[in-house]
């Protein structure tokens, strides 16, 4: 029984009246939020965009029949009021902006009803998140929610004015491109008149902005959407965005400047947090030797400590057999946690197993300074001595201990300080830690390829220092790269390019791409870079990431309008779905029998 | 022989000095224009994005060893040099805004050699588009195409300033969405996780706008990209880009209000055109029955005249033929065009028969005022003065008329309208001329489908004084629908929507879905409008088109970065390509064999 709208204008959002108001005649719109019928009068919380604003329904302002109307009202309707703002006559609640108001109605109309919703909607929803997907059209009224999606495009209007004022031009780079697979799986798109063919859809604007600024466009971004069929992991989404950036003549010290400043603008303006100014920055060798980690999260401390020296020549086997295998020891100080229970550090054990340690070496400095420890026995006092020293050991620390390969040591070391960070509750969310970890190795050695891959991608550049080694040991060489950590988590990444075609080349040579391959696959970037190309690098952050930390989420579901599921499917739309036949045959396409 | 930047810092971009800096060293990179080399001088005109300025290069500044580096240069080379800003030793080049100096080169470094270019670097290239294209980096380095680059990240920035000023959000809405083929045929995406199932990319983000109106909003847009696999036609591209807005609690006039604005901010600042508010309004009738068009160009007149009444009873069979069919006879007036030669009328007689005319009947009123007409003889002299008169025809006149249905009589009348402004220059690139058409009809009889189809969408609102005819004469039902008109091209459109269930279900009735058709399409949108739903409105522009009358473009490959051609190919990337079957075998597809 909707009712029309005509010759009613909405005058006010529901917060935009104060007690500066008072004495207006104003007409608000929106859904109620909540109702009261206390018989002679009807309260009504109106809800919309910008909050609460409460109507009051009396005979005596309204007539009967609206009353009678007004009695109709149910959760989640939409309506029109018109009425008279005043100071409100119960008593203020202080956790509204309009706390002090009231709006007494004097024309009421039901733009729409509403059936009972599936779930409240309310702040912190307790619904779990399959209804809350499938209906999230609803789940998308709650406060939160909206306060993220508000936040959202606050963010990406304050980054596009920042990137402007830069000099920095937004160009929009194709959806249908090509298939160029390295790295994750691309998303596909059957071509109709072209049968047999395929478009693919982008993993990142990558090749498009290097293309661009051999045009000369001289910086670039784009807020771009980009796709990744990976397999199934928690808290991905097959599409995503990037805030996307490429600048010519500049080298790395430029691009982490305006970044710096970038950064600095945006945190401020969109959520009131300053950030220091200069982001402090660590080699990746240094972040891995302290942190254990290349996206180190500097909010505590627990650093590592090689030990290797130390335990050198102890009689604990197991320390002895990895330095004797090229490895290392390394400790961290979990201080204060001496007396946890056995329990706990079994499940220390077992997530060190999942990292990929064969154990994991514990000694506790009780409170009289002897020990607790798995290995003491394997040592003399001396050396325990000197190995609680070199962890400055107080009365009270659990030590914790890997030995194996350095790559197995970080891993484990790194997450068990994370764990406990966790555990202990050192992890502040209004705490903004930035980092900046630079000198990141060119390669990494894939055993399943039997082959080195790029630890960014093809394109960046080695460090100049370095380029000798790229004949004689790619896998030592550094790279021109950069990440901006925040908090543990890594926030974007770039790197300067390479752009002379012959180191181009053998980049490739070193990953294994024959000539043909590589000019089948960028063979119009190549090209490009015969006619002048401008020194460049670069930058990408993950939006949705970046979103989720500002707004102080755990996943990057609730700054996403319409996210999908682990499963890659959309619960409210259904996509994916099945076709028409005939929408395949078109595209001369037919579905394969699974085996 | 790519030199290293290292040690260099750009100072200006090549047009950022001005004779203010005479005087001062500077560093500028770019490429090289072009060269004169004049044995003991040097010149190179150097660009960049900002422009060009002229780099001098003699052995008293540079040095023996320099100079022999700068006679290497070529076209196209990359350059940075470091000199001194003076006045111009030669002539002042008043074509360049950097015309009165000159940069006297004391260090040259070669970043990056060039081939000779398939073609050159120029304004108003005259390679053709095949080579431009395949070579589309060097084509965006010309000047033409980087203005109107600039002006398209210029005008985004302006548009969403602009919106975000008015309350508006900017949400992201998925491109990896659900296939509801309505109209054109949506580009799939085979789902790797779920075989056999696929993702569409969106045509418009309409339904998902729509449910943000629901989820309370407000106002919302994006800048959109949008997916359309249609069949060949000139200048369409596959994907392309659309500012896409809604908003809630509004109706016409307040879309239209705010567009307006908008429209007047962005043509003002962007090229300096001043858009005279508000602008005019014309229903869809009066814009067929005055020219033919549901979007006039009004740039010019020549309007329709319908001399139905005055041929009444006349003794030509085709004119009284086509009145007694129930359709009409109307005319144009080329003023001027009375000596048009035989052959050209020839011309537009076939013009009106590929438009579905049987023919076309002319007139020329000579200039001493006999008649030279293809009809004069079935007609009496007083017939003959009356439509002359109803004509407004003068001496040198050219009358044209067309005598069929009402449908057949608009599209001959309105084509040949245009062909005749185009023909004789009435068409001036620098003039704007704004127009909303309102009041669309809501349904259009499709004889292929033998049914009613929406002329905009299934979702848009009917006019309330015509919701009775839903059931009685649905053909005669306007619909609260708006285009916005520039020049005689469709800018945008838009529509208040259906917010009553009744009424789009009525709506998917007439339209000859099932209810389980219409669930299982749209159900999401449907089960959305049970809970509350705000009433609600909005606008789409095509921002290609947009800018390409901006720039005076002809075409919207002028203005977008890297387009693809008639047959949804990209010429540089070669995308759409064949993929390895692993892929398709992981997409769990196989191609078929072409029939």
């Amino acid at each position: 029984m909707a009712e029309a709208m005509k010759g009613l204008h909405r005058t006010h959002r529901c917060t935009e009246v104060s007690n500066q108001n008072i004495g207006e005649t104003v007409t608000v719109m929106g859904w109620v939020q909540k109702r009261r019928n206390l018989g002679s009068m009807i309260f009504v919380d109106l809800r919309d965009r910008s909050g609460l604003l409460q109507v009051v329904f009396e005979t005596k302002d309204i007539g009967e029949e609206g009353f009678a109307k007004a009695e109709k009202l149910r959760n989640e309707f939409v309506i029109a009021a018109v009425g008279r703002i005043e100071k409100r006559a119960g008593a203020v609640n202080e956790n509204l902006a309009t706390g002090d108001i009231e709006l007494r109605a004097t024309e009421l109309r039901i733009l729409s009803e509403s059936e009972t919703p599936p779930f409240p909607i309310e702040e912190d929803s307790q619904t779990k998140d399959e209804l809350r997907l499938k209906y999230r059209y609803l789940d998308l009224r709650r406060p939160d929610l909206q306060r993220n999606l508000i936040l959202r495009s606050k963010v990406a209007t304050l980054v596009r004015n920042f990137l402007a004022e830069e000099g920095f031009l937004e160009i929009e780079t194709p959806i249908l491109g090509k298939s160029t697979p390295e790295g994750a799986r691309d998303y596909l798109v059957p071509s109709r008149i072209h049968p047999g063919k395929f478009y693919g859809l982008p993993q990142s604007p990558q090749l498009f902005k290097q293309l661009l600024m051999c045009s000369g466009y001289d910086r670039y971004f784009q807020i771009a959407k980009c796709f990744r069929d990976e397999d199934l992991r928690a808290d991905r989404q097959p599409e995503f965005t990037q805030i996307d950036m490429e600048l010519s003549f500049v080298d790395v010290d430029d691009v982490i400047d305006v970044n710096e400043r970038l950064l600095a603008r945006v945190f401020q303006e969109a959520i009131g947090v300053e950030v220091p100014l200069p982001i402090p920055r660590m080699t990746w060798q240094e972040a891995m030797d302290r942190f254990g980690s290349d996206k180190p999260d500097t909010r505590f401390g627990m650093e590592l400590v090689d030990v290797s020296e130390v335990v050198k020549g102890c009689g604990f086997g197991v320390f002895i057999g990895a330095l004797d295998n090229g490895g290392s020891v390394r400790g961290i100080n979990a201080e204060g946690q001496g007396a946890m229970p056995r329990k706990k550090i079994d499940a220390l054990v077992n997530l060190a197993k999942d990292y990929g340690a064969k154990g994991l070496a514990y000694l506790a400095v009780n409170e009289d300074g002897t020990y607790k420890s798995s290995f003491a026995k394997f040592m003399t006092e001396e050396e325990l001595s000197a190995l609680v020293q070199a962890m400055q050991g107080k009365p009270g620390d659990l030590l914790l201990f890997a030995a194996d390969q350095n790559k197995v040591v970080y891993d484990v070391l790194g997450s068990l300080r994370l764990e406990l960070a966790k555990n202990l509750g050192l992890l502040n969310k209004n705490q903004f830690n930035f980092l900046w970890v630079t000198e990141f190795p060119l390669l990494e050695w894939s055993e399943e390829q039997n082959r080195f891959v790029a630890m960014h991608h093809p394109f960046t550049m080695p460090m100049e220092e370095d380029l000798e080694l790229l004949d004689t040991d790619p896998g030592k060489v550094r790279a021109k790269a950069y990440d901006i950590v925040l908090n543990g988590t890594e926030l974007g990444g770039g790197s300067v390019r390479i752009f002379q075609n012959h180191v181009q080349e053998k980049m490739f040579e070193i990953l294994g791409f024959t000539m043909e391959d590589a000019y089948e696959r960028f063979g119009f970037l190549l090209n490009a870079f015969k006619y002048g190309v401008p020194p460049h690098a670069g930058l990408a952050y993950g939006f949705d990431r970046m979103l989720m930390l500002m707004a102080g989420e755990d996943s990057i579901r609730e700054v996403i309008a319409f996210p999908k599921v682990k499963d890659a499917s959309c619960l409210m739309t259904e996509a994916p779905n099945v076709v028409d036949l005939k929408q395949l045959d078109e595209l001369s396409i037919a579905i394969q029998a699974e085996e």
